[in-house]
């Protein structure tokens, strides 16, 4: 299952990897791609949109929804 | 209790608060500092280094240790 959703405040590659980090932290096999200009993170994975919600907001980026 | 660490992959506020939540996910009390161009965080608050450690790390940054 793969699903994208905006998220916002991430403006560097140390920005993306800190989201990718934190979503693999609940769900280490996630599969997740950035892209920085778009501020879209896609996910493929076991993880439901709650979970991805959670684990963006922890890592302290602004989770705005699927698209 | 005030203690400074050496954190690498910092590299925007974005980066900064980043770290900064992934501490206060752990102890919401504590005080964070980021200094970006220096590459330093510090906490002053209950949690010990390998409490912060953990978090730094955790939320995609590179640990190096007390300054």
């Amino acid at each position: 299952m793969s699903a994208s959703y905006r998220v916002d405040g991430m403006t560097c590659q140390g920005c993306a990897r800190s989201v990718t980090k934190a979503i693999q932290a609940v769900s280490p096999t996630m599969d997740v791609a950035v892209d920085l200009e778009a501020g879209l993170v896609t996910v493929t994975g076991p993880l439901d949109g709650v979970q991805v919600k959670d684990a963006v907001e922890g890592a302290g980026f602004d989770f705005i929804g699927p698209v």
